[in-house]
C-alpha cells in the first residue's frame, strides 16, 4: 500500500501504526480479531450484566503534553476502570479512540503503546477494538472500557436511604495537591511527598479489589472524580437524600497535611479538588462490620465520614456540625 | 449546585446539559439509568453476541464547523453503525464521548441532540452512556455503538476465498463528489445533482438491512469508508487472497457522472474517495442467486464488480482487464 503525501515522516502510517502498537494489545483477545476487523465480539455469558464506561482525556484538560506517554495512557486506562471499580464490576475488555495530531512521533507512542500494555497485565484486561484519526488539534484519547457483574450486582448510585453510613476509600485530595504542585512549584516540600502527590495525580489507582468486596454490601457507590462534595452529591441527587460529611474524618495524608495544613482551608481544598479515583459509599448502618471485613480482605484503607439523612445535596460540617460553605464542590467541564 | 467560574453565558453547565440534552436520549433504555449512573448496563442475551465498535469524527477532519448540527450528529452515529451493518448487526444502543470547545452554544447542542433523537427512532436505538470534557481544540465526537448477531453470524473480513464473487451496495464516489463540490465550487453542475451529491458526503446511510439479509450469505463484508478499493485490499490481506474490480462495472449514480464524466480517472476517483458507507463484500459463486435475493429483501441495489482469485491485493482492471495503476487507493489519516 502507497503512502500518502500527508503522512509525517517521523511514524508510519495509520495502518503500519496500528499493526506495529496497537495490534499486538489485543493478539490474545477473543473477539479482537488481531484489529484486523471492523468491530470487536464480546461473548455474552448468562448470569452476567456486561457494564460499559466511556471516558475521554484532552491534552491540555486533563494532561499535560510533557507528561510521560505511559503514564497519559494508563490514565486513559483507569479513569474508566475506576468507574467500573466502583459499580463493582470485574474489567475485561476496552476499546480505544485516538486523535493524534502531528506531534506524538513515534517514541512516543511506543511508550504510549508500552504504558497501556503494563496496564493490561495489570488488570487482566484486553485491547479489542479501536479507531485512529487526525486532527489539527490537541490529542484526544477515548477509552470505553467494559466489565462483568453477576446480574443485578451493579453497585448503582440510588441505592443510598436515610441511616446509611458514608465511607470513603484511600485518602482524598492527593491528587489536587499533586497537580497544585504541578502548577506553581513549592520548593519547600519534602520531595517524597512531592513525589507521592503527584503520582497520584498523574496515576489513578482504580480500587478494583475493594470494589468488588462490596458487592452486596454498599448500598449506593460511585468513584471520586469531579470531587468528594460533588460526587456525594450526585448520589444524593438520584438516591433522593442528604449526604452529611464530617469534615475532620475526611482520610489525607501525611504527605498532603504537609502540603496545605490541617486547616479548614485544606480540608475544603481536599474535599472539592477531583481526580482522587477512590471509592464513596453508603452502607446501612448494621453493615458496618461487613464493609470492614469488605475493607479487610480488598487491603484498601476504608473510613467512615458521614452518614445520609433526609433532604437534599452533599454538606461538609465542621467539628461542631455546622455546615462549612463552599465555594464550589468540585471540579465541572463547563 | 454552584456554577463553575469558567462558565460560558450561552449554555448551561456540564451537568445541566447532560440533564436537558442527553438524558432524554436515554429516558427509555434499560440499563441507561437515564444518564445518572456512572455506566451502562447491556443485558446479556444468550444465543447472540455483542459487537462494538468505537469511532471518532473531528472537527475540520470529517465535518466542518459551518455543517448542520443534526448533520453532524447523524455522521457521528451512523458511521458506527455502518460497520454495525456491514457484520450483519442489529444495533441496539450507543455511547457518546464529547470533546467540546467553547463555540457549540446552546442553539448547536438543541439541534445536534435534535440529530441524535432523529436517528435514535430511525434506527430503533438508545443513548445508554456518554462523556462530556472541555478540549481548547477542534469539536471531537467519538460513538461507541452496540450491536447483536447471533452466536457466530458476525460476517468477517478474513472469510473471502479464491473463486469468490465481489458485490458492492448502492452507488460508489457520491461521498467523493459532494466533498469535492463544498471545497471547489462547480458552477455548471445541475443544483439537484450537486444536492444529492453533497447530502450523501454529509449523511451516511447505513445499510442495516441489506447487512442482516446477508448473514449466511455473504462470505467476507466491510463497510466502504476508507475507498472501495482500499477497503477491498483489507478483505484480500486478512482473507490472504487477491481482489479484482471491474472499473467499468462500479456502480456510479448519474450524478457522479454529471460531475466527473465517465473517464477512467473518474472511476479511479470514485473507487479511491471514501465515505461511502456501502457494504462490500464477496460470497461463494454458487451463492449468486442469493445475494440477488438478499438485496431484493433488503431493498437495496448491489452490484457483482468482480471476484477473487490467487495472489495479494486489490487490483482495479480496465475493460482489457489490464490493471489500472493508482496513485493512492484510499483515504488514510496519516
Amino acid at each position: 500500500m502507497t503512502s500518502s503525501e500527508s503522512e509525517p515522516p517521523r511514524r508510519p502510517g495509520e495502518f503500519a501504526l496500528i499493526a506495529e502498537l496497537f495490534a499486538p494489545l489485543a493478539k490474545d483477545a477473543p473477539g479482537a480479531f488481531g484489529l484486523t476487523d471492523d468491530v470487536a465480539v464480546i461473548a455474552q455469558r448468562s448470569g452476567e450484566d456486561l457494564l460499559l464506561k466511556t471516558d475521554a482525556i484532552v491534552e491540555g484538560v486533563h494532561f499535560f503534553r510533557a507528561d510521560p506517554p505511559e503514564l497519559i495512557a494508563k490514565k486513559a486506562l483507569r479513569r474508566a476502570l475506576s468507574d467500573l471499580a466502583a459499580k463493582g464490576a470485574d474489567p475485561c475488555a476496552y476499546l480505544l479512540a485516538l486523535s493524534l495530531p502531528a506531534w506524538p512521533d513515534m517514541a512516543w507512542l511506543e511508550a504510549f503503546s508500552r504504558g497501556l500494555a503494563e496496564d493490561q497485565a495489570e488488570f487482566s484486561i484486553a485491547l479489542i477494538g479501536g479507531d485512529t484519526s487526525a486532527t489539527p488539534g490537541p490529542l484526544n484519547i477515548v477509552v470505553t472500557a467494559a466489565g462483568r457483574v453477576p446480574v443485578g450486582a451493579m453497585i448503582q448510585r440510588r441505592g443510598a436511604a436515610v441511616g446509611d453510613l458514608v465511607f470513603v476509600s484511600g485518602t482524598i485530595g492527593d491528587s489536587a495537591g499533586g497537580l497544585a504542585l504541578l502548577r506553581e512549584d513549592c520548593a519547600t516540600l519534602f520531595q517524597p511527598d512531592r513525589e507521592a502527590l503527584v503520582s497520584r495525580y498523574r496515576l489513578p489507582q482504580p480500587r478494583l479489589a475493594l470494589g468488588r468486596a462490596l458487592r452486596g454490601v454498599a448500598a449506593a457507590a460511585l468513584d471520586v472524580s469531579d470531587g468528594l462534595l460533588a460526587d456525594l452529591a450526585h448520589i444524593a441527587e438520584v438516591s433522593k437524600v442528604r449526604v452529611e460529611v464530617d469534615a475532620a474524618r475526611i482520610p489525607r495524608s501525611d504527605s498532603l497535611r504537609a502540603l496545605w495544613g490541617n486547616g479548614e482551608d485544606a480540608i475544603v481544598r481536599a474535599a472539592t479538588g477531583g481526580d482522587d479515583y477512590e471509592i464513596a459509599f453508603t452502607a446501612r448502618a448494621d453493615r458496618r462490620e461487613d464493609v470492614l471485613d469488605a475493607a479487610r480482605r480488598a487491603g484498601t484503607r476504608v473510613a467512615e465520614i458521614g452518614r445520609v439523612t433526609a433532604g437534599e445535596g452533599a454538606l461538609l460540617l465542621d467539628t461542631h456540625g455546622r455546615e462549612i460553605a463552599l465555594a464550589r464542590p468540585g471540579y465541572r467541564h463547563f
